[in-house]
């Protein structure tokens, strides 16, 4: 699992590094990636430029954390970035830990260093058990426990539980989360074209810009989903960025892309928006299987193509 | 034009008689029955049983007065009779005149002989000219005049202005019609599987029940017909009979069902509704081409279609 | 309960009359009617005039039938004569009795007199029993009675059970209705500005034009009454009579003006249409508690109010 | 404008500091500020304590970044510290310089100390111009400057243009950002119950909660808009924090809560959502009028509320 001599593009993944990270957490729930090439990399732009390029065959980056909210580096290269398509999702539990350098006690720290994220979810800890510390920012996890063997400006980091595996430091404290549950979701993402299969426990992603500002056109979007009996489990906006208050969206409706209901709620964004990307159908990392009404069961839609294509070729209706 | 001989059922035409009625009037618009046997019947039920029955190729019906609204046995026939189709939409002005017996005098006019609708549509007339006079109720408009020469229960009856034409009566008033502007629309009902082609000025019909009486279920099914940008021309309830406040709609569309948003509204229907029946799509009688928002084009449907086929095959997307 | 001696218009009952006929069966169920002096009149024209006039404290007419639907010379009435309102609702059992002059035999019926109405809906049962009948239409069911010891005309007629006490007639046959369930709905209507009080079991009536023929305007007036989750149990349209496709809808919602869900609903629809005329608030004939969510309940209503109130005047919230 | 000698509450102001932030520079925008005393905090958290906790009579906070989107600190703050309240709406133009001690050369610099934001903003430039850079995050775009003579681990800051008013820096490039339009949009927050009055280009924030995740209950929260012709300017999800897929709205309304139309909104809001925080009605930054449909004037609620209470107090109507 080094850089060295050429991995073969289509052997290797991309992740934001180093060892340790939550990130590398979720590529080790890919079966596919495993003993592939891992490609620890800064950023998710460097992350998506290696798929994009052909440098690997697959990336991992995070997309949405359960108290943060949607990454919006992540979620506004998708948008921009032609070409990527998410074929997995996967859940990893977010904790973190505080680390020393060995022999340091609690006491003893007054410079806490920590990725802002990461500051940010277990602040309250650290402001009842250390309320006269003062942060420094990183900018990874990892990267905040590797700086106290850099320089000497910090003496403790953030950091996540794996950290031990990687690094000499000694943990003074655990759980300093203040979100037991705190969650990050993830994506694998890829320039494959062909679309995983459909196992009943799916979600679709796509990116849709509305076709105007006009009173009611997120109500019309939000139609082609209701009247298909859709549900969304994610609706995010996002600036588009050439001037306030213009938006696209980022969607997560649950369902394949396969499935009858979802197919026709594509075709009906498209007709009714002027940019939609399609992101991908693919399993949930929860493996939950989609709920909908039986009125929205394919056999309804075919059902109905079949009796309008009976009316259309002039065949005698049957009540 | 007689009943003699045996016309071949492809050369008849079924129509409310006799001669001089509204709805023939509306036959006379007919090109393709120009020249054909014409059947004169008593009533809806036998105009549409003469086309179930394999009798006549087709049968003109009066569906809707502008001052009346629907008729209903015509509506709730449609909703019954299986195997029905229109195939072309008629309009007739309705007026009438007053006539009686030859030497009769306005001034000596009593009694007057009129269909109900004819009576309710004339009244504002007949109470300022004839204060005194009683009604006499006929089962049609012709045979109201025609009474005048069977019996002498009435002086004078309301009839159309073709009357002239077939019997020998004399005019005592003319455009006695309370509304200068009511007009009749007629349709041709045929069992005919082939549906006329798309003139770019069509209408659909069809008669839908609604899956259950929840609240809301009327407005999940307009929206049917909204989020496809097709215009609905006709909403009527119909009670289906069985109890107190069970309905099924007679609606028309605007468009025909080759045009992509009728049809894909007719596809989103049939889905949502226990029992749709498909009436036709046919001509308007004004001609009107049918207006919609250049979003629903079909070329909009064509395209989307394109765009989520060209996924699931695996082609690259382009922007 | 004679004309003579001018009786009072405030113990005055109008109703199509004249004694036996459906309406009075209906009028029977008002307690408050009971030994006032009930005025016979020829049609729901006359009946609202008596009202308007002050000539009646009420009318009882008929609005709408099981199987026949809305009776559109009501509906049309209600919605051009102006300051009436709608103050009861009751149902009546519809069936048919086939009568004749005493010492008449079923096998010597040639001609069947009965009002329209009637006649189609006991129309199977003439079509098998006696199939060469010929139909003599009336203007009320007991005319059509009352007819055969007037002329010679017909050998019998289609009339209500109750014609029995008041003519000298012959059963010949009973319940020749084709739909032993028929049933019309009545309604009581006066021109007091006071509404009955709030039972529970309510309907309100109102009839409303639509802005304009746009796409989507019938669809905005529904919502009015799906977002305060008010249900329709009556929504018929009646053509405004100027021109050919223009609408008025006639609409009973469940509940009571006072309910603040139906309230709302009513200044929702106001805003929204040129034109709505409040026919009522009243008891359900059938006394069926209004079923709806309890998210729509008063004290939801009341509640907003309270907390909105409260931030405009500079309250603290409390959350 | 120091901390000496405890100000007065009602005379300070509290915003990201320290001076030269863009923060600053939204805080010089608010006349009522002028001369009162400044008080520089490092985060927004300190600065809505402030509010709560008395210190300070407002604060400056920055909501919403053109190009980056919402700032999820001030909208997850907004949501969980109750008794704030938005006075005041200012936009800022947000631009970046690139500055070093003096005496550096643009190809001297290495390392380069940005606020993650800045970063992203303006890395386009550093990119292109500085290939081999290395970041140093820091909590502040003034740190980032300050930082450049604390510790000698940068070589150049990226920094607004103010800097140059309050450090001795050199400035290596002007104008780096990527989008030449950023803007970043602040709101000025307090504990005041007095709402500002009215003036025609207003906006109202609320915070809302969905009752449950059931397919349609956001579009059912979308049509108490809609429905009564108020637009959103903004509609931004944020995780609730306790599991992932449960989300609160931040949103935007066109117009004032005195707008009967805006009113009206926030009343069928609250009846349909288990929380909403009303965060206040004020002035739009860029005074721009605010447009809607005269169909939902005032006068137009008005006149259906006088109408109603007209009919329930028992008056005639007039049509």
């Amino acid at each position: 699992m080094t850089d060295a001599a050429q991995p073969r593009p289509d052997e290797t993944y991309s992740y934001l590094g180093p060892a340790g990270t939550f990130t590398e957490a979720a590529l080790k729930q890919v079966h596919e990636a495993a003993g592939k090439h891992w490609r620890s990399v800064n950023n998710v732009g460097e992350a998506l430029a290696d798929v994009v390029d052909g440098r690997s065959t697959a990336a991992m980056i995070a997309i949405e954390n359960s108290v943060d909210g949607g990454v919006s580096a992540t979620q506004d290269a998708l948008a921009t970035v032609a070409g990527l398509r998410i074929i997995g999702e996967y859940l990893v539990p977010v904790n973190f830990v505080l680390v020393a350098r060995p022999g340091t006690r609690l006491d003893e720290v007054r410079v806490v260093n920590a990725h802002p994220v990461a500051y940010a979810q277990s602040r309250g800890w650290l402001e009842r058990e250390l309320p006269d510390h003062a942060h420094l920012p990183a900018t990874s996890n990892v990267q905040a426990a590797a700086s106290l063997f850099e320089n000497g400006l910090a003496d403790a980091a953030v950091a996540p539980p794996g950290i031990v595996d990687h690094l000499d430091v000694e943990v003074l404290a655990e759980s300093i989360g203040d979100n037991p549950n705190a969650m990050t979701r993830f994506v694998l993402v890829s320039r494959s074209r062909s679309i995983p299969a459909r196992t009943g426990a799916d979600k679709t992603s796509v990116i849709v810009e509305l076709p105007d500002d006009e009173p009611g056109s997120l109500l019309a979007m939000l139609e082609q989903f209701s009247t298909r009996g859709v549900n969304m489990s994610l609706l995010q906006s996002r600036p588009i960025g050439d001037e306030m208050g213009r938006y696209r969206f980022v969607i997560d409706l649950d369902g394949h892309v396969e499935d009858e209901r979802v197919y026709d709620s594509l075709l009906g964004l498209r007709r009714f928006s002027p940019k939609v990307i399609f992101l991908g159908s693919y399993a949930r990392a929860d493996r939950r299987e989609v709920e909908y009404h039986s009125k929205y069961d394919d056999e309804i839609f075919i059902e109905a193509r079949d009796w309008l294509r009976g009316i259309l070729s002039g065949e005698p209706e049957e009540d």
